[in-house]
């Protein structure tokens, strides 16, 4: 290749007496100055949050933190007993098991209200009830008629609300925060019984991922917030298994009710 | 086994109506009342921070989250590169950097300091500034007697003083946060020269691990506060990731500058 | 929780004197008898594979092992550099790059055959070429009219034809491990042209995925495979870097490359 | 920088119609020909070894693949419930259990026998028993006055010997690839009691770390091929845990069994 590339980028770069970050400087203008949520939403965004916008962006990775024994958490202490050398791959093992099925649910109710609204033509006004309840009965019978679920409707645990919900929608009422995204999930809240015949909690999760899309945060990236909140509390977990560990004995407990079987074949059934 | 253990947690805890962290109901009293810098900490330690302790922590956080093009960053665009389905593993990958070598300054410095600190029968009072020259000479004479480092002296590109340091003892000084980590850190960056004939930098990672300490924060989990403050710089490279790509051309950059040898076979020289 | 749960397996298990894996003695049966590659077959399958279904298998491993720099590769360097304690820390940085889009093909190429293969009722036998040409041309401009690629179609790099190809076709036929997967596969090789005006070649990753169908591996675990293979090329990829170091090299010539721009703030287009 | 660099390599290289890794002809000379175990080999050490060799490092790598429900096979277990959609996650995160503790003996019974030996001017023929029994005396004397442990010597649960152990050794004698590590090894079981007053077991996974040492392998890759084993294991646990999942019972058993604490407000003693 003949000629080198160059790499731009907006964040950190240092010269021998300065470093700057996001055209700012990082001594003088960041340090003491910005706080860590708000760090992490100017870097996603390259653009300063308002206070506004940090305190709810601050509710929801605290919504997310941590939920006790997750499998994560137990991955973290497990691989923390294994391996105490190495703090990252502790903390990394745990990260891990962000995906799909626990953590995906902010993710995918993002990105659901996000589809569902770049659709319209025109959107109802933030508090017009109405027009938003009309547009989530349409939502919700089109997902029943594809035979899907509606992303962030239910909860395993909280059968007759997450408390999450409601407070974090105050909380964005409250800082002028409560956008499109989070009214159709209010809406899609209180519509869908007459659809389902049953009623669903909205879930904290779900709504946390409905909060970020109303921030305007990079939506393929909404799985990245949780795991950030999730990397607070996973050193929350590895700080308390320094002192009260649990780890060998989750380990002890699986291993020694192992109960051995006979090999079992795979037969896949292709041809 | 006999008996299912039980394992213990002041983390979250959920029933169908409460989710409780640390003792509080989150989403009352965390949510939208608890900056995420202040609940990380409060996570750590299972004690929540006085706002001044907070203050430093993110000041700590802040200077250590995103460096630019560092190994850890490259590998997290790579790996988005390569895996773009998975969020989680391009930032695992990127933490997984978190080692000796790039983010070991802070907790060297951090556990360094310390281990110095516990030697002693009797501490100078902070502001006596002769007392820690005295214990800062002769820790710096007794590293070089024995051929060591001293961890969190000398920095690569900022070789007449890198800004973060004397920002940060601004900074915990303010708040009554200075302590004998970082009194002992500063008075090393004074005498120093007497003792190796040359003046080096306080490096920045090092006085962040001298203010961890000070702030009381587990020694063996510096590390991890740097690895959370990267997690938010790694999302930001992510975020320019997918506006402004780098990563295929650094890719190519080497795979076409790639210059095949002949095999070079090992030999260990064991006997 | 009343009960504690036991945990079934065919896998490991020991007592005092014994250690058993997959129904056999691991010291008297496996060590000195099986080979790696066949333990890896037998540990997915549960049933010891003959040794002609190990001569392909392996052929696969082999050539998934190792490409020089890939994103991956270069991952597992830069995380050595970055933290050179940490062996597990390198290997697990690399293998996170094995994801949809370069290890992917032989995933997608081995799913998408057997999917086609279960939609027919009757399958051509093995050596009925104008049979698996009926179906190779119903399957390539079903793709075309759905405007969808098809997996395993074409090389960057081996335009004229990947030499993996043919080589692993041949070793399938002379262990009479030549199914409907790769007959399907190599008929697509000969009659896309007439569909697609050009001609394309069969990618070996690609070939690899219809070889491990063909011999009955997990299909939900074929990129798993695929990571086997490229463990043994990272491992090689650090013992090159211990020797013959390159990453403080790409490290530097992106980092002294970099290009300080202006923040260009996030814009979703969200309503 | 002006320059562009360039990056050398033995392994894999490609050009239109070829693929080099190692010096050879990937699809006609390594394919079909080269079994998985002799091309990790060959890839580590960049020199090809012979049948006698490949047998004994094949034996290292099925007695160190699967141990059953060790903390690594339940971490990927969980983190595959948790991220089903991502294999090359659950593989990581397993991976990154493989640390000090877990696999740390094969690579620390490795390195210290190494140690011993090249401490040595001349060391005893591999046959003189004799010889070999002074040293290990020697060794086991000098470990016992420092406090410290020898390496590879005991075990949890083979406490009357560990199975792999004389079988390896057997298998090496057979292949010629007894050399001084083993000896040692070997003769530290027999002197230890003399100096301890009680007989421990000679370590299989200590024996591995023997084995690997007299084949020449990179010492500071011990813990690689550990590894490299391993990923074939936990491919044998996900397969096994897709058709028979204990993992969320391994998770509701942790969770079901929280137990809510006050938290415990970290004080580290620091002054």
């Amino acid at each position: 290749m003949a000629e080198q590339p160059s790499y731009p980028t907006a964040l950190g770069a240092s010269d021998p007496t300065t470093i700057r970050l996001l055209g700012t400087d990082l001594a003088a203008d960041v340090m003491g100055e910005v706080g860590f949520g708000e760090l992490a939403f100017w870097l996603a965004t390259q653009e300063r949050p308002t206070p506004g916008q940090v305190r709810v962006f601050e509710a929801v990775l605290a919504a997310l933190a941590d939920h006790g024994f997750t499998p994560t958490a137990i991955v973290t202490r497990l691989t923390y007993l294994s391996a105490p050398d190495s703090i990252q791959g502790a903390l990394a093992a745990g990260l891990l098991g962000g995906g799909s099925r626990f953590l995906g649910v902010t993710e995918d109710t993002g990105r659901f209200l996000h589809d569902v609204l770049a659709g319209e033509e025109q959107l109802p006004a933030v508090d017009d009830a109405a027009g938003w309840d009309a547009l989530a009965l349409e939502t919700v019978r089109a997902q029943r008629a594809a035979k899907r679920f509606v992303p962030g409707l239910g909860h395993h645990v909280h059968k007759e609300g997450d408390p999450r919900t409601p407070r974090l929608m105050q909380i964005a009422r409250e800082e002028g925060q409560f956008g499109p995204h989070l009214a159709l999930f209010e809406a899609i809240g209180r519509v869908h019984p007459q659809v389902l015949g049953r009623t669903l909690p909205l879930n904290g999760a779900g709504v946390c991922g409905a909060a970020l899309a109303d921030l305007g945060l990079p939506l393929p990236l909404l799985r990245g917030f949780a795991l950030l909140a999730r990397t607070a509390g996973l050193i929350g977990q590895l700080a308390e298994e320094l002192r009260h560990p649990v780890a060998n004995d989750i380990f002890l407990s699986v291993d020694l009710n192992n109960r051995s079987v006979a090999p079992d074949p795979w037969t896949d059934g292709t041809p």
